[in-house]
């Protein structure tokens, strides 16, 4: 493949990042391509927590297949590290390696070492520059740059709704009211997120499993379910396999050895009204180090969720279908003025097979 | 301007004929673009009924300018005529004039005259070719296509409403959902239309004038109101300046004799169950030459039109805001079962401001 511009190289590397989405979490999903004379010599993505940056990844595919990098110029998705975490500064392994340019697509987030990376390389005699498709970098780590600048997951609400509005029956059936191609997009997301959050309501309601199957992924994003009471049934699916956390406002010494004796976790986080602070709950994801959280629950937990602040993004798939009078999509009190509406706007809107998948972002 | 295509041709024409989307009903709306050695030598579009049609005006602009036709070629997006109406047939001009060759998008839809204008220009010798942007061509003359093939306007329902599908609080206040931009584009489409239909419930409560001011238009489109029992007021707005259609199930002759008094006219439909007969209404609108209906109404009349089939199109606005707790679009009967849902397929998603814009359409 050739390279014929910073455009391109920017590109290539994003598409390199996009190969660790299901991956690298809690690390961003950094890609780096090396070019040399419109050749694209080595290229690498970031490898699972403790493992490879995608610097190191792209020097050792150059090294192996023979090729020299020195003065060649690097494409990297995010500002090269600067500091010894899990692994060595990238910095120091792009000097040391010769390269003669680094161009990145964005400073690092974290505001301890925002800009050092590149300063280093600068004060190192390597021509440097930042910014290239910087929104393009910051949509596949939105969740990561979150962590870093609020301490607080990504948290992006998933629906499905009848173009009315509506998103079960009163009935309570639910099922397929958006196509296959909708609800195999929805994996896609349930994979690249760290997390996938629920209610007790929607567990005792449908006993989800809420794991990856419709799209192939090498790790299942941790299953968290908000659970005031510590209702939950040691049977239900959403347990299968361990790990799950669960979110409760009131204690249950047996219960929680139960859960514990089966691998999973409890997390006591009451507010004053003896449910589950649900702002404190997205505070202690952040420090759990979730970038994405990927919520699909009923509608009063959405409800709450929203009223509360916590939701950032809605992935809403409209059908294009009308069901009448049945469940809406969020629990939200009736208002006495338009004005105090939630506001959003839309990001991005795609036709998903027969349905339409809107993403639109709050914007408190 | 060079045309160096027949694509390029029919696009042209295509934009003369948008030019008479406001005036041209109960005609369709027709360009026709004359071009020889890639210049552009005449063009025109249909004038108001009763007038040119979109050729001869092309050829006139040919003769003003001092062209000479004979040889040229002539783009138009609907076969030309061949019957008297209440004009003499294109294709004899066509002929008489000496074109070289004609490009038509589409065959005149009525069944009784389609491809016989085509087949007179080829027995006269002229080179002839149909359906180059044959889709564009369609959607311009929707409604007049649904006029000639199923004696039906085409009804286009419009509505508002935030992303949760809420169109008004439960106190009534409903402005102001949709932003400037998509409150203007909807005026476009009360522009286009032959008529605009709404319930006296909402002439009750919202007192609208429903005619269109946000675009220019030489034409105010005929105001409709289903009013089963001759309930509206002698002051309403959408009374005012006459010539609006009243339809009811009872009749009143003192109402009714006051309304004819000021220009309106009576139309007494009444079904079975004592409302207006909404099929027959529309087939009534079919014979009164109404080619595009467009539909304001409440959410009950509303979801009357819906269950009984008469609605062909949605026009949706969806403001990113949620409401919560409100009025619904549609008043439609709870469903038992998902798969008595209505279907609809998406036709065109635009973003208008910061509303998204939603043309779905049913698919009975």
């Amino acid at each position: 493949m050739d390279i014929n511009s910073d455009l391109e190289g920017m590109a290539l590397a994003l598409e390199w990042a996009a190969k660790g989405l299901y991956t690298t979490a809690p690390n961003p999903h950094i890609g780096c391509v090396i070019v040399r004379d419109g050749t694209v010599i080595g290229a690498g993505v970031t490898q699972k927590a403790g493992s490879d940056h995608a610097e190191i990844q792209a020097l050792k595919d150059a090294a192996a297949r023979g090729h020299d990098v020195r003065g060649a110029t690097a494409y990297v998705t995010l500002e090269p590290c600067n500091h010894h975490g899990r692994t060595p500064p990238c910095s120091d392994a792009l000097v040391r390696a010769g390269l003669g340019r680094v161009v990145a697509a964005m400073e690092d987030p974290n505001p301890l070492v925002a800009g050092q990376g590149m300063a280093k390389l600068a004060a190192n005699g390597i021509d440097t520059s930042v910014g290239l498709l910087a929104g393009q970098a910051y949509e596949l780590n939105i969740g990561f740059f979150s962590r870093m600048t609020r301490g607080l997951p990504w948290v992006r609400m998933k629906t499905a709704a009848s173009l009315d509005g509506m998103t079960a029956l009163h009935n309570g059936v639910s099922q397929w009211i958006t196509g296959p191609e909708a609800r195999a997009d929805g994996h896609h997301w349930r994979a690249r997120a760290c997390a996938i959050l629920t209610g007790i309501g929607t567990v005792k309601a449908d006993d989800p499993q809420l794991n990856v199957r419709a799209v192939e992924t090498p790790r299942q994003p941790r299953r968290i379910v908000v659970d005031s009471k510590l209702d939950i049934d040691l049977s239900a699916k959403i347990l299968d396999g361990g790990g799950t956390w669960i979110v409760a406002a009131q204690g249950n010494a047996e219960k929680e050895a139960a859960l514990r004796d089966a691998g999973h976790d409890i997390l006591l986080l009451p507010n004053a009204h003896g449910k589950v602070d649900l702002p404190e709950l997205m505070r202690e994801l952040g420090r759990r180090q979730i970038n994405e959280l990927h919520v699909e629950a009923g509608t009063k937990l959405n409800g709450s969720l929203i009223r509360e602040g916590c939701v950032d993004e809605l992935l809403l798939y409209l059908a294009p279908s009308l069901i009448g009078d049945a469940q809406g999509m969020f629990n939200l009190p009736a208002l006495t003025d338009l004005s105090h509406k939630k506001h959003l706007k839309f990001h991005e809107v795609k036709q998903i097979g027969e349905d339409l998948r809107i993403l639109a972002r709050f914007t408190y």
